[in-house]
């Protein structure tokens, strides 16, 4: 392996200093055998060596999600921020700065273009890297992260092909790194409340859900160039921040671009990947007409960018088949004037959840075909771990969701263990982009998944959320 | 043609005595060519003879449902009830008391056996005909009724296969007699409302749709043999009403088996068979898990009912594409417990409806990003018929649906002119049932509308709710 190698080989329990926590153990619920003995063991015995000092993190793009992600590793004191990666010379200073904010020293930076992440990994003396890149670069960098042994970190985005899928997983297998996808909708307060009362069988049965990513994206795919979320007609070299990028996927691709905050959580009610898996799906498209007619709006009847052929169908609709014979409906709504709203439900054999009325029906216990205030649930289902970190958590970003993904992926970096939301779960959900694009392709076909984890699926136990730890 | 053919050549301009109105004309939006000339003349020029009598109606099926129809019916002075067809006696009996107790003389009733509306048929001097009975004889009974040259009002259901949707199609053709489909969700006034304000583009050009049937059905599929909607666990011989019928395709066929209506109203708002068409679907269903927990809940752990080999998965949901770009997605969800929704939702360049929160936005009018109270919309935009019928129909079945309904189809028959909900949106609307069976058994293949209309739909403009006659 490489140099940083012994860097990392630090003892688990010791490393939990950060917050003034113990631990005893990994989840320990991973009790299957791997292809190279990885996801059979969830603690390397080969790195049970003492650690006695912080987690060293770098960091591969610090635009605005990448120093979210910085800022929060940065107030604790079990992680040290080494390095950073960024092309873009403005996010560098910036990383710079919000690192010498919190009075630490600067982090070596590397900006000399799109690959000098490369000579960060080389380089640096580092555990841990935490990937906030434009989604073309996800792949690439956390193969390159665990190819160097490091406990990679990457944000969620869907895939290209399912070949890119397999890379992470065998990179995975091969090399022993583990990559937690930062999926932090997993986190979201009254999803982790639901999780426990599916757990405790409130809603029986589970049979049907849904979710998406419902989310009135037009001013974060334009903008004026000038000032983020701004009322623009901009993107790509002329805007800022992801409508630099993001954009151009509306422009050239038809599917479900961004399935994973929906996914994600609802993966955990019917343990996908562990004891369960989706098998195939289908997916349809509408026209696309949101994005001209937001230009228009914005630009006028003449402006270029609303000429333009884009091929993102305004709503996507996923519906995806589990072995167990549940079912899930996903939908991606980004280019329409709405209201914010995921659009979760879950729906079994003893009772119904909705996000979007905000309502709770439990059979026998909620009035008789009516509905229930989900606030009444959710106060006494309240997750465990939103009990414990509520004063920490509430008030970060995304409703805290992303103080417990940082939680999460510190605790479990510093342990070197299988991560609850595992490249499998990254695997089988980046999946669902290119799978969606080719059922629309072929005129809402369905299309089969891959068993990305080759049967180890069947035995698996489910590991995320089972107590307050992370 | 038959026997009945004079008695039904009577002036639709005299017709409207029973609700004191005047009309001047048909709505005249047909204004293609058909095949036997039936759908490119709304009033038929050979019955055009003037009629100085009540329109006759005979009912085949007078169970709950039937009477329903004809209690409306019998409230009217344009109309009289000759005569009722029934296989059950008791239905027959409440049919005669229900004429007797408005003080009208006793209909001619036949009750001998299933084929006995057929002597009904041959008989009876009637100019049209209302079919309430199980969904498995409507094709028959609207096809003879047809063959009789009789205007026909049929209930909603889900046809069995294709053919059966064109045999009524072809009969329509062949004999010149309309057939009226008797949606009446199509009258529910929040969906009127949102017709208004979709044809003034309040919601921009329209993009997605969702609907569907989300009624919690367990007590309608099951009773005590004894009280109708009772908590039981029969069905069939030993149950009463629907239950003796209903529950047998629930144990048989998976498949969106009652899509009518969440897909009539929403054929409205984007002019399906009316320069638009459905082209392709695809379905998926659940597991069905509903049935068996509710048997077991009602009647322990061994009951028989609980051990049957259900086949409706609990939700089915299905995806139809539609020519000009749209999507539609329906549900159905009838065996598990929930409040009662169907589910619709109405989504366009410009804003969007949901029911099942009862909100609105419509961009720069609502809250940025947020909802408003739909009564704040529906207000404004109640439809025609409600603002003239309100004092009619409110209080009436259905919220009023079915007195629009019945209201619609007797001032049509009256006229002997081309209903609104005419025998290709039936169609349309009843094969989604079998194409749903097929993409389901094909692990949800895509599968191809057939176009009813013989390409007339890329002609026909919108008739239906244009104004406030019916």
């Amino acid at each position: 392996m490489d140099k940083n190698y012994n860097r990392r080989k630090f003892l688990q329990t010791s490393a939990l200093a950060g917050l003034g926590l113990t631990t005893v153990s990994a989840s320990g619920n991973e009790n299957v055998s791997g292809r190279t003995g990885i996801i059979s063991d969830p603690v390397q015995t080969s790195r049970k060596s003492p650690r006695s000092s912080k987690l060293h993190i770098g960091f591969i793009g610090v635009g605005l999600r990448g120093r979210d992600h910085m800022d929060l590793v940065l107030r604790r004191d079990d992680c040290e921020v080494i390095c950073i990666a960024d092309p873009d010379a403005a996010a560098i200073q910036a990383g710079i700065r919000l690192c010498q904010s919190y009075g630490k020293s600067a982090p070596a930076a590397y900006g000399e273009g799109n690959y000098d992440y490369l000579n960060l990994l080389e380089k640096e003396d580092i555990d841990a890297v935490i990937i906030s890149s434009p989604w073309m670069w996800h792949t690439q960098q956390s193969v390159a992260g665990m190819n160097k042994g490091l406990y990679v970190g990457c944000e969620v985005s869907g895939a290209f092909s399912l070949e890119e899928c397999w890379e992470l997983v065998n990179t995975h297998e091969d090399t022993g790194a583990h990559y937690f996808f930062l999926e932090n909708a997993n986190y979201r307060r009254d999803l982790l409340a639901v999780l426990d009362m599916v757990r405790k069988d409130l809603f029986g049965e589970i049979i049907h859900l849904e979710c998406g990513y419902q989310h009135d994206l037009r001013n974060v795919k334009f903008n004026d160039g000038k000032t983020v979320y701004s009322r623009g007609t901009e993107f790509g070299e002329t805007a800022l921040s992801e409508a630099r990028w993001r954009t151009n996927h509306s422009l050239h691709r038809n599917g479900d671009l961004y399935p994973t905050h929906g996914v994600g959580p609802v993966m955990n009610y019917i343990d996908i990947n562990r004891g369960n898996r989706f098998t195939h799906l289908v997916s349809m498209s509408t026209k696309p007409r949101g994005l001209s007619a937001y230009v228009r709006d914005v630009g006028g009847e003449n402006h270029p960018n609303a000429k333009l052929d884009w091929k993102l169908g305004d709503v996507v609709t996923t519906l995806i088949q589990c072995n167990n014979g549940e079912k899930v409906l996903v939908s991606h709504d980004t280019n329409l004037p709405r209201p914010y709203c995921l659009g979760f439900r879950v729906q079994g054999t003893k009772g119904i959840w909705m996000d979007v009325n905000e309502s709770v029906h439990i059979e026998g216990k909620s009035p008789y075909h009516g509905w229930d205030d989900q606030e009444k649930w959710f106060e006494k289902y309240d997750h465990p771990l939103w009990r414990k970190y509520n004063d920490l958590a509430s008030g970060e970003g995304h409703g805290g969701q992303d103080w417990f993904i940082i939680n999460a992926f510190v605790e479990c970096a510093k342990q070197n263990i299988a991560p609850p939301i595992d490249v499998y779960d990254a695997a089988v959900m980046r999946a669902i982009t290119p799978m969606s694009e080719n059922s629309i392709a072929l005129g809402s076909a369905p299309v089969t998944f891959p068993d990305f984890t080759r049967g180890r699926w069947s035995v698996k136990k489910p590991d995320f959320g089972l107590d307050d730890r992370y």
